[in-house]
């Protein structure tokens, strides 16, 4: 797989792999031009804490700090509210849309039906399909290539530690959002869930800032908040956000947010996180409530509503447990047979379909496949099912049944798939035949296998759960006609969605408490657990989940929770990097330039030392890059130029965005000059010695969130140095430990 | 303050109070006969990793880690089940004999109430109520002082890493379950919820380690998880499985236990803890439901019910938000004074109620005033209310009111404090005159304040709620009389109870989580934060949360989420102990004991150190004793004794009771042996250099849950170590920081 890995970034864009496995320096990516190089940097959490830092720390009266927990608050406030009209937005947008297209297509469906020439509404349905498809397909293959697919490989990825270069931009979440109503409204498989997770991250690393560096608008607010920490802090209350109000389940969210991103648990971070959530859920709850005219009902919590399961009619009882844990097995089969498709259909892309026009031509053709498709299913289904006023279809098309009566073929395709999955959990028993159920389970199968990584932003949350919530109540169909104690399919299909759903993402605590809170009954806690749970094994002994294939695809030094089991017999001293490029604590510019610019010395992070090798700082390659900026040099005689003194400010305003080193011009005079390493590197790194075990060093990693790992002898000499790659690399396979080959990103 | 402090233990016992001033080295107290000393000790995680135990990882295969992961999940189902079932049994068994009680009551009330003679019914009353009570008291004051209170500051402390000697012990647990049942059928001011997390957490600590010491039986499984790590986190699975039976909250008992446990998040030791209370929940639920005869209706997940919130009554709107925060407000400025009250109450009983036999009386003593209180109150009161069919009382009173009428003071007074609460949610407007609530208020008030701190197991939880709860509605009652949109005073009950319990105990996202799960109603997700967060604000600035007093009280060095803000101009030499003992890689055993035994050296870990002074390892005071004890010495001359080779198993025997070291007798001769650590000490100790600010070293301790930390200079020599107790003495108070005096424990 490492050939392949090499050759992939998260734009899959053939014309930029070149370079990606000759070597080149990586670093500042997300600085060079647009579309030539999509890379993934780490995030900074470690070596903050210079000297300057500590000064304005010391500083800062506790006055101040009450001051920034305010400012925490607030912001995390306005991370729910936007989030929450986001979702408000995207909502109303796409029930409006759709609305228009399916009753355009209905009206001539319905005219044509008689008389015939039924062609021309699928050509309609089609081509209505095609444009929105073609619209949101443009946006995401032609500005902004990151902004594809559902978001959350990106968002585990910024959570875990690396960053995605773009990801978190406005222009990123101005295409998300116009994309995802686009694809939803063009009829393929897909959610607007998903995206949700990603948009929320994005408002949040926006608000945070204080400052737009897109829009060249700059608040002079929330300065102390420029650096990775504080941001990633908000960005997993953002995510939560986003969680919650695509479910209207915010402890779901703190916890997803928590199960992706939390390092050290801190009960204060936690706390803003849900509030974030609340607030999120509240504000979709109550712009929707207003525009639905009935302003104060709440009851409309989420983007996904799975409806109300009153517990005295789903009920389960003790014997059913085994068959919930046998559907949790199919749910991991399925989940992994959709998974490995998938898997494959994603290098096939990577290798031949890599050009943005390409990429748009895939999208157009799967919406008109779609739309095909559906279409032919609902022409030859004969399942006809009375119309019932009580629970009446949105969209209930006669085609060629009865008088007052319905094609129940068109209430899973023709509809919005967070419609028809309500329907599948509520409508009568009977609804469906189990033959339009099984059909329609196997077509969207595959459909929304093949729509999961075009050039489009989608969740695959939805049509995971409609492929689910289908083929469980095929089951329950299947039961009920054994033996009449299970009546009601709806419950079965509850169970198969989240089966299908956890077969493929492999989600477990987070996706149990938002598909309860989205249920809104918690008796069904347990069996959804257990069925999560069942998927997970099953799943996970063929292939890993989605978004890891996803991840792994893009050979992003992801760190699980734990090191692998069987690591203990590896030291510090076996996973280091070694040698290390070291600076000496008052250094040459030239020396320091030329290691910057040196792409085999490609660390973000340099021990300082003292002779004879001792270590006594770690500086970074951004506050490098900053201080020869501003060219804070000593004179080689010794005098100190009258050089403004460098502040903290001056590190806040570069970031996120430092130039690269390329960008600096240093001259010949100036290569001479000594730069006084002292005031700027942290002086406290983090070190261990060689012998320590990989499990060890693994959980200083994600326990402290590091980037660098300074290994030292017991004379505190440097003798290597750790980073999150060399971490990343050894992985658990099915015979024991494995040696990954990851790019030299 | 620090006078205090210095004198409390956890028993409150005076007379075991002499040597806690004094210096005693207070390390194995738990070996230390029983009443004779209750002192703190800490959790060892960090130290476990010598020569030995990754050994023994290293010839661990795949296989066997996967074993250990199974037997994981396994222990955690058995802890949920175990815990459901003393749920039941709790409950079923304070159902029946409290019904048996109050039905003699009545009975005897109403055989009275015409002929007069009522004193005799009071008599009967507060004999009951009495009798219970004492057997209750003297079950706790005479068996096991530990099992007082709800046992949440203790489980608290263990979670935090400091261990309360005997707090999970067999004997505790069966103290506990019966003095909660004599507590609540006695009719005091009490909750059976709280008891259950401490319940579950001592199940969980015996479960996991496959053996009880006090039946002297020892299965010989699950020897692995013989230490602290293992052992802490199945005990914070417990934890959270008795939050899941008290309240039917399981998401809410994951959360309890993060909030109060969690250092670094694992997402699988969290998926067990959930795994663990999903079980719990659903053994009490299907075992209670069997016991109402009617199985598989799982609608009692918890000993507490809220009963059915539904959201088209009791909706909420924008508008009441501010009254929501405004009770929030009162609830934190009553908590405070809840608090500051039961302060001065502990300080009293700490200083003059000492002796069991005391304490008993004093127990007897609250139970008769508790019962004459209720019966004055319902004699007095003339508050009459129809017999309503629909929303029949359990024993309703009819005293001196019309037939067809019932006395509603005795709604609250003559019943369970459950049932209480439940009512206060629920029944229809106009059941209680506002004088009756008001009175009802203020005597239950002091009664509780009273109460909370008897030798009685007993939670506070509960009457914290009912307080809350007649409070709020209360304000219900008086904003229906302004205008009548207001109507439902049921739901400012709710709101009165939340900001009662929030003000009193101050906890935060788990307690909104397990509010909302007790209440079955997402939407009140909202509301049930804010108003806790304003209790929490309001209720910091006057005093701290009852746990975190009774905590302080007994002087442990908890350690909070952070350093505090100001706290970044300490670095690690001025916060650590210096100098320190350090023993010599191999080293006399007169030495090691000497320095064992000095009670001066009283740190539970020592650096070892090679000439220079040079760190290489450190060894746990546990570990030398387990040496001593089988004589692992080197004669003098060199030549190795035919020792038996010391196995992981003989340090896995004498957990968690280490002998202490008076109890080892070492020959003159054997002390001039030498001792080899290498092969014992952790090899590579977490050390930082002296210039570390104090927030990093804090860090450092609570990510990774460490016990000692040694301080290095930059040649690695040993300057110094810091403990856990050199960090709880920072203490963020109301005008910046400040340090404590902890006892000498």
């Amino acid at each position: 797989m490492s050939n392949i890995t090499k050759k992939v970034s998260w734009s899959s864009r053939g014309d930029e792999l070149g370079a990606a496995g000759e070597g080149t320096p990586l670093l500042n990516g997300s600085e060079q031009p647009r579309h030539s190089r999509q890379v993934q940097l780490s995030l900074d959490y470690d070596n903050i804490e210079n000297q300057l830092f500590l000064e304005e720390e010391r500083r800062m009266s506790f006055t101040g700090f009450r001051c920034l927990e305010i400012s925490r608050w607030l912001i995390c406030g306005l991370i729910g509210l936007l989030t929450g009209l986001i979702a408000c937005v995207i909502d109303i947008v796409v029930e409006k849309l759709a609305g228009y297209k399916y009753e355009a297509i209905k009206q001539n469906i319905e005219r044509f039906t008689e008389v015939g020439g039924l062609s021309i509404s699928l050509i309609l349905w089609a081509v209505l399909n095609f444009s929105f498809v073609m619209v949101g397909s443009i946006l995401v293959a032609f500005f902004e290539p990151v902004a594809a697919g559902s978001g959350i490989p990106q968002i585990k990825c910024y959570l875990n530690g690396v960053k995605v270069p773009r990801v978190v931009r406005l222009k990123t979440l101005v295409v998300k959002v116009c994309g995802v109503i686009c694809s939803v409204v063009g009829g393929l498989a897909v959610g607007k869930e998903g995206p949700m997770i990603h948009s929320g991250a994005v408002v949040a690393a926006g608000v945070s800032q204080g400052r737009s560096t897109t829009l060249k608008k700059d608040l002079m607010i929330f300065e102390y908040f420029r650096r990775d920490t504080e941001k990633r802090d908000f960005v997993s209350a953002g995510a939560a956000a986003g969680v919650s109000a695509a479910f209207g389940a915010p402890v779901g969210g703190v916890l997803f947010s928590l199960e992706e991103g939390a390092s050290f648990w801190n009960q204060m971070l936690t706390w803003r996180i849900f509030f974030a959530s609340m607030i999120s859920t509240f504000t979709l709850n109550f712009v929707l409530s207003i525009y639905h005219n009935n302003t104060g009902d709440l009851s409309n919590p989420g983007l996904i509503n799975f409806g109300r399961f009153e517990s005295e009619n789903l009920n389960y009882n003790l014997y059913e447990i085994p068959l919930f844990i046998a559907m949790g097995a199919i749910g991991g089969v399925l989940g992994a047979l959709f998974n490995v498709l998938n898997y494959w259909l994603t290098i096939f892309r990577i290798r031949y379909v890599h050009r943005p026009c390409l990429q748009v031509m895939e999208a157009m053709l799967v919406a008109a496949v779609t739309a095909t498709v559906s279409f032919t299913m609902i022409y030859f289904s004969n399942d006809c099912q009375p119309l019932d006023s009580e629970h009446a279809e949105e969209y209930p098309l006669q085609l060629f049944c009865a008088d007052g009566e319905y094609n129940s073929m068109a209430t899973t395709f023709f509809n919005t798939p967070e419609r028809s999955v309500r329907s599948l959990f509520h409508n009568q028993p009977g609804t469906w035949n189990p033959l339009t159920l099984g059909l329609f389970t196997l077509t969207y199968f595959f459909l929304a296998c093949w729509t999961y990584g075009l050039a489009v932003s989608a969740g695959v949350f939805i049509p995971s759960l409609l492929i689910g919530a289908a083929w469980g109540r095929l089951c329950g169909i299947w039961l009920a006609s054994i033996a009449s104690i299970w009546a009601d399919p709806g419950k079965y299909a509850l169970i198969g969605a989240a089966a299908q759903l956890g077969g493929i993402v492999r989600m477990t605590l987070s996706l149990t408490v938002i598909l309860v809170e989205a249920t809104g009954n918690v008796t069904y806690g347990l069996p959804i657990m257990l069925v999560l749970l069942t998927a997970k094994i099953v799943g996970d002994y063929f292939q890993e989940g989605l978004y890891d294939i996803h991840i792994k695809l893009q050979s992003v030094p992801f760190l699980h929770w734990e090191a692998p089991a069987t690591s203990h017999w590896l030291t510090a001293r076996e996973v280091m990097s070694s040698p290390v490029t070291c600076l000496n604590r008052i250094e040459k510019v030239g020396t320091i330039v030329d290691v910057l610019s040196n792409t085999s010395t490609n660390h973000n992070g340099f021990p300082v030392v003292m002779q004879p090798a001792k270590l006594c700082g770690l500086i970074l390659r951004s506050q490098l890059i900053v201080l020869l900026k501003h060219k804070v040099f000593v004179e080689l005689a010794g005098s100190r130029l009258s050089r403004r003194k460098l502040q903290l400010k001056d590190f806040r305003d570069a970031y996120p965005r430092f130039p690269p080193i390329q960008s600096i011009h240093v001259s010949q005079d100036e290569r001479e000059c000594l730069m006084d390493l002292t005031e700027f590197m942290n002086p406290t790194p983090y070190t261990v010695p060689q012998e320590t075990s990989l499990p060890r060093v693994f959980k200083l990693f994600r326990a402290l969130g590091l980037r660098h790992l300074v290994v030292v002898d017991d004379a505190n000499r440097v003798i290597g140095l750790v980073t999150r790659k060399d971490l990343a690399r050894y992985h658990l396979g099915k015979y024991g430990l494995e040696e990954l080959h990851l790019a030299q990103t």
